[in-house]
């Protein structure tokens, strides 16, 4: 079994991980507090289905608790919705995120089951186009997977193009599950997000995580938010009951207060980022500008391991679908760290 | 969405549980000191597929990781199987624990599949048979599920007919998935657990839970024993990855290392039996002798609801396959609670 993703940090010693996108901010207080707190719980069940954590997520998103799943990571959600849609047909956009067509895939292991349908982005900038919807139309899949801002390329869907794969979907009775897992990194969640709009579009559901804006992924908690209850009771079946443990919900309890914590990572990796722009353009090296918390680069092939030889672990994109040998995702981490990145790349870029 | 467990305390204010079978011990305090201890860690991702407490598993069971499959939950475990396995039919024994037959079903939501073949024991002393050997060679069913000891029961089953079953399903090419959850509850692990013929039976599974000795059920942590290393590949495959969190991984390590708290435990569990047998005797209540930490109980269909007015929560057994209204489980728990469950009981009954 070989790990796909970033983070894979183990089989290092002492490597500084640019690798997966944590906020470098580290976790809020309130939440590594919280988790301390619950361990005299632990002696009991957690709740069955997670009901505390998705009211008071509830109170946030201003929609009822029915319309919310809480998973052991975004992936549980992942894994849940594509076991209870069982989608026969898919559509992604690549590269994106592996883990829908992992789930997909898995569901469907030993079947014969259509070619999952691709649209593949323009290298030139990794936007969505409006051409997309043509190709929902003439594919027809049961289900349409996009990120929000993208993984790996932290590039935003256009508002209008968004709105109208929403459409398209909602026209052709096609689910469209929308990865939000790093939008709270943008800053720009009310233009962007479509969590507002479940009601308006009740064949979408929207992926949101913890663990990357809260730095909790090793606590491993998600969620998933649809106006389609019926879908949350079939999700709830399609796995293992009490899914979130009683420190999970702890922290994820302790995290939704924390809206100054947010505001302030989104300035500090905004500020970040404008630093890691410079130094790549002094350096030569390309990339593409990201709404998210990481930033994917182009260089030589064997960039990953000529830093890891200088202790420094980068997310290698080569097996992403419509990427290559050379395309490589850096995290946006503390000034420190990134200083020492750029220190790194400027030697080895220069052998 | 209905809780069909026990351990839903959380519609109760301040009710004494005896409905889940949490060690009355609580944690190890190495438990809690190592979760304390790993909250410095969430940042980070978990091991994709938890190896260094699969090789610490394996150190204790004298076999390699590749044959250990963790779980977020004994329940994950399960579900990864049945998903990975993909039984059309099973072969269960009755009364059993639900989630076998859930999983199950879940896979199988809207197919047309045979209907499970169940082995109803004989109330009488709920024991295993040699029959099951004559049922399983007529359904010939994909997979047999066992308990032992059997939950709710509390039944062992006797080493010989566990060994004829294993040998039956090895000789049909039939799966066996043993569930030794409450295994370590007996004292008896040696004389009744597979765990040390995984090499004899290819087609044996073993569930093992850390979340009952060790009173971490809020935690989330199960694992299996097989020598089916692809299956458990598949298993790996089949749900999402980073599925044991940092806490959970650090939380079964210590609880590991724990020797003799689980002696202590299994000392202090048949003390209170013999209290708790004694007691029910002199209520004249009906009751099965258990090898687990939880005992099956027969009264008046109306005793949960007396007993929750008198602050204390059972399960209610009525909801599992061949059995009826007036079954009831009671958790063994520490000495000063069992002494307020009997003279609780001892009100209601007397009414």
């Amino acid at each position: 079994m070989k790990n796909i993703h970033g983070g894979d940090i183990y089989q290092y010693n002492n490597i500084l991980d640019f690798s997966a996108n944590i906020n470098p901010l580290g976790a809020p207080e309130s939440v590594n507090r919280s988790i301390a707190d619950a361990i005299g719980q632990i002696g009991h069940y957690p709740e069955m289905y997670s009901d505390s954590l998705r009211k008071a997520i509830g109170e946030k998103y201003h929609i009822d608790r029915s319309q919310i799943i809480c998973g052991n990571g975004a992936a549980d959600v992942i894994y849940r919705y594509v076991y209870a849609v069982r989608p026969k047909k898919i559509l992604v956009t690549a590269p994106c995120f592996a883990e829908y067509e992992g789930a997909w895939q898995s569901l469907w292991a030993s079947y014969d089951v259509p070619e999952t349908a691709v649209y593949s982005l323009d290298h030139q900038d990794f936007c969505i186009k409006e051409d997309i919807l043509t190709l929902i139309e003439r594919e027809m899949p049961e289900v349409v997977f996009v990120c929000n801002p993208n993984n790996p390329t932290g590039v935003l869907i256009p508002v209008q193009i968004l709105a109208s794969i929403a459409e398209c979907c909602k026209d052709n009775k096609i689910r469209l599950f929308l990865d939000e897992c790093f939008m709270d990194f943008t800053g720009r969640e009310e233009e962007n997000s479509l969590a507002e709009k479940l009601k308006e579009y009740p064949n979408l559901m929207i992926l949101k995580a913890f663990t990357k804006m809260y730095a909790m992924a090793g606590v491993r908690l998600g969620f998933g938010l649809t106006a389609d209850t019926e879908l949350i009771d079939r999700m709830y079946q399609a796995g293992p009951p009490w899914n979130v443990s009683v420190l999970a919900s702890a922290a994820g309890k302790a995290a939704l207060k924390e809206d100054d914590f947010v505001k302030e990572t989104v300035q500090y990796i905004r500020k970040e980022k404008e630093y890691l722009y410079q130094a790549l353009d002094t350096l030569r090296v390309q990339y593409w500008k990201s709404a998210a918390n990481y930033i994917l680069l182009k260089a030589d092939r064997d960039l990953k391991e000529r830093l890891i030889a200088a202790g420094i672990l980068i997310r290698d994109c080569s097996n992403y679908r419509n990427l290559s040998e050379g395309y490589f995702r850096i995290a946006v981490k503390s000034h420190a760290d990134n200083e020492k990145l750029i220190a790194a790349l400027k030697v080895v870029l220069e052998r």
